[in-house]
C-alpha cells in the first residue's frame, strides 16, 4: 500500500504544514505546483526533502485560486485547464530534476480533485493534459469517479485512492467535508481505517456500516495541526499488520 | 543574423501584440512564461504559432510581478529567482514540447534583463538556473554585460544581442528609454540600424556617433503597434542587404 | 433612460478598450475595482475621465480571478464575497473621491452577475455588502433577478437593467453567449434595440419574438472592437428618439 | 507611549501571527490590505478583533507583492505607488467601517517602510497619497527618515516609532536584518529596550553604545512565534515602569 500526502503547499512568507515530518511517514509526496500553493522555491526544496527521505514525487495540480487555496470550484474553461495542469507538471518536471528526482505520477488537487469526480468536462481535460504532457505518468483518482474511467480509457494508468480520515457513502462517495462525521480526527481511528482498507478493501460510511473501496493509495493529509501524528500511527498501524507500504509505482 | 521578438504577452481577456504578424518575419520567438505576461494557453498557442512559421522558441524568463509587466526592478533572492527561472523555463518546455517544439534558448525580460547587466547576484542567478535546467541552452544577453561574463565563465553560450531601435552609449550600452532619442520608432530607421549592425558590427549612439556592437541576433519589440511594420521593414532591409537571416543555433 | 458601460478594465499594460470614447456617450460608468480588471492608477485615471464627461461613477465588483477576468462561475464562500466587494467598493470610493467624484451604485461583473441571478447565497452576500457600505447605492441587476428581489427586500434600490445587444428567453433571462443569435454585433440593431427596450419596454428573443423587459439603464458594452460605434449610434437612436438620456439617480 | 504591532497578515488557507494574542497586549494595529498580505476576510475580522480589544486599527499598506510578502524593493512608479496607497486605504476604510471601527493612521510595510526612509520620489508618493485620501491621518515613519521629513512639510502630522527589538546605527537608522546582533529575540530584552526609549529616549546599537531615539509608538513584530510573549513582556515592563501605555491619538 502506498502513503500518499500533499507538501509544499507553503507560500512565500507563510508556512504549511511540517513537511519534513510528513516525509518521514509517507512513499508519495504530492507537491503543489503554484497555482494553489507552493512557489518555485518551496517546490524546489519539497522535492529536495523528498529525495532525503526516498519519496516519490507527484504533480499536485489544481485550480489557478491562489487566495482560495484551489478548494473553491472554478468553471474554467476545459482547453484551459489542460494547457494549465501541462504548464504545472513541466514547471515541476524541471524543479524535481534539479533537485535529483523527478514527477513520477499526477494528483489533482482540492476542488478540481473533487469536481472531475463528476464534471465530463474537466475531467477529460486533465486526462488530456496527463496523456499529452506524459502518458506513462499514472494519475491518482478516487475510485468509480469519472476521471478514472477517462483516464483509464485514454490508457492512463489509474490509481485508486482512499481517504482514511474520512467517511464513505454507501456507494463509495466521499462524505462532503461540511457534514457531521464526515471528518475523522483522531490519528488511532485513521489508523485503524487504513489497515482495513489495505487488508480487506473497505471502509467506513457515515453511518458506520462497511463500504467496499479498492485502494492502491492512501492519502494522509498533510494541513493540519495533527498530520504529523496521523501520518507516524497510520504508518506504523500498517506495519504492524504487515502490509507492506511502498510506492505504487 | 537572429530576428528575435517577444511573443505570447496576452494575459487571460488581454491581447498584447500581434504575435501571429510579428512571427511570420522573425527566426526566434520569446514566449512568455506567466510571470511578466502570457499564461498557459497563451503560451501553448504561441509555440503552436511559432511551429507553423519555422520560428524557434525561447523562454523569455522576467520576475514575477504581472501587475508591472516585468518592467520593474525587483530585489528578489538570488536563490529565489534561480528557482523561479527554472519553473518558467520548466512549465514552457512542457507546453512547448505539447506543441510540437521544444525551448531552444533563453532570454531574460524587461527589467530583470536590464538588472542582470550590472547586477552580480542576480546574473549569477539567472546563470545558475539555465546551467541547472539545461545547459546546452545558449543566453540571450547583452554584449559586454555582467550576466554574458558569468554565463560564459559557467560554460554557456552567450547570444549576444542587439537592439536596432535602441540608441547606445559609447560604451555600447543601453540609452535609458526615459531619454530624448532612446527610442527609435520609424520603421525604415530601424531596418537601416539592424542592417548596419549586421554587416559593420555598429550602431549609433544618441549623439549619432557610431559605436562597435558585435551581436548574434536582433530583437525587434513585438509590444508596439507599429511592431508588424517594423519586423517587416527589418527583414525585408536584411534580405535586400543580402544577409542571411537565420536562427544563431 | 440611463446608459452603462463597463470602464476601466486595462491592467497594467495591457489596454482594454477605449474608455474616453465610449464615455462620451454614456451616462454611467461601471469602473472596475481591480479583481477581474483594473489597477489603482486605472481606476483612478478612469473616475477622472468620468468627471471630464460628466459622468456617474459605479463600482463595478467580481470574483478574485484577474487571469479569468471575471468571467467564470468561482464557488466562493458568501460572506468572503460580501467582504471582498466591501473591499473593491472602499478600494474605489478613496479612487473616485480623489479623483473629484464619488461610488454612486455598484454593479456585479461578468460571471458574478450572471451567478447571482439565480445563487440566493451569493446574491445575498451581493446585497448584504453594499447595505454594509452604504445602504443609499443603487444596485444594477436583472429585472426578475434573484439579487434584484433580495435587495430589494433589505431596502436597496435596484435599477433594471437590460442589454441591447443581447438576445432575451421568453420569460426575460439572458439567451447565453454560447447560443447563435446570442449576441447582436450590428451597431444599428443594436441601437434599435435600445430604443424599444426605452419606449415599450420590450425587446427581442432569439427567435424574433418581443418580451416585455421594463428597465432604467441600458448596458452598451465597451470591451469590442466596435464598442465606441455602438455606443454612439445607441445614443444617437435615443436622442433622437426622443428618450431622455440621463442617470438613473 | 503607543505600542503598534503587524496584525491580518494571513491570506486565504495561510495564518501568520496570533492576532489576537497580540491585539491584548497593543494600542495601536496595523492591519495588512492585501497587497503584502491580509485579504477581505482577514481585514474585516481582524478590524472586528482590534474593535473588541479597543485597539485603534491603522493601514498597514505595502507594494504590490504577495509572494515576496512585501518585504522587497520593487521600483515601482511613484504615481502608480500614489493611486496604490490610495486603494489600499479606501479599502481598509470600508472594512473597518463596516466592521464598526475606522482606519485612524497610515503606516508603510517591510521594503516600502525601508525606502521610503531614503527613497525621495517613493517617499513622496506615499505622502501624497495620505494627503489626497484623508490628510488628518496621521504617518507612522522613522525618525529622521525622508518620509518623515516629506509628510511634515505637506502639513501631515508624523508618528515617529521606534523598533526595541531591533539594533540601531549611532546616527538612528535601522541596522540591516542581516547583520549578527540586528535582531533581539529575547522577550525580556525587548521590553528592557522598550523601557528605555520610553523613559530615556534612547536605545542600544549593535556596539552596545546607546543612541538619542525620540519615538511617539513602538513596534512589536507580531509574525514571529515569540511575537505573543514579546508584546506581553513588553506591555507588562512599561506598565511596571509607570510608562502610561495609550494609542498616540
Amino acid at each position: 500500500m502506498d502513503l500518499n500526502s500533499d507538501v509544499g503547499e507553503s507560500f512565500g512568507a507563510w508556512t504549511m504544514g511540517d513537511d519534513a515530518g510528513v516525509l518521514a511517514h509517507v512513499t508519495s509526496a504530492n507537491v503543489a505546483c503554484g497555482f494553489h500553493g507552493g512557489d518555485a522555491r518551496t517546490a524546489r526544496a519539497t522535492c529536495g526533502l523528498a529525495v532525503r527521505h526516498g519519496v516519490v514525487v507527484g504533480a499536485h495540480v489544481s485550480y489557478r485560486d491562489l487566495a482560495g487555496f484551489g478548494r473553491r470550484f472554478l468553471d474554467v474553461d476545459p482547453h484551459e485547464l489542460t494547457d494549465e495542469v501541462v504548464y504545472q507538471v513541466g514547471a515541476l518536471q524541471a524543479l524535481a530534476r534539479v533537485a535529483g528526482t523527478a514527477v513520477r505520477y499526477v494528483k489533482p488537487h482540492g476542488a478540481l480533485y473533487t469536481a472531475i469526480a463528476h464534471h465530463e468536462a474537466q475531467a477529460g481535460a486533465v486526462v488530456r493534459a496527463v496523456v499529452e504532457v506524459d502518458p506513462t505518468l499514472p494519475l491518482l483518482a478516487q475510485p468509480g469517479s469519472v476521471v478514472a474511467r477517462l483516464a483509464q480509457a485514454a490508457g492512463l494508468r489509474v490509481v485508486p485512492e482512499g481517504f482514511p480520515d474520512r467517511a464513505y457513502t454507501a456507494d463509495g462517495r466521499l462524505v462532503p467535508r461540511s457534514t457531521a462525521g464526515a471528518v475523522v480526527h483522531d490519528p488511532q481511528e485513521v489508523a485503524r481505517r487504513a489497515v482495513r482498507l489495505a487488508l480487506d478493501g473497505t471502509t467506513t460510511t457515515a453511518d458506520g456500516d462497511r463500504v467496499l473501496l479498492a485502494v492502491e493509495s492512501l492519502c494522509v493529509h498533510g494541513d493540519t495541526p495533527q498530520a504529523v501524528a496521523v501520518a507516524a500511527a497510520t504508518r506504523a498501524a500498517l506495519d504492524e499488520a504487515g502490509v507492506p507500504v511502498a510506492t505504487f509505482l
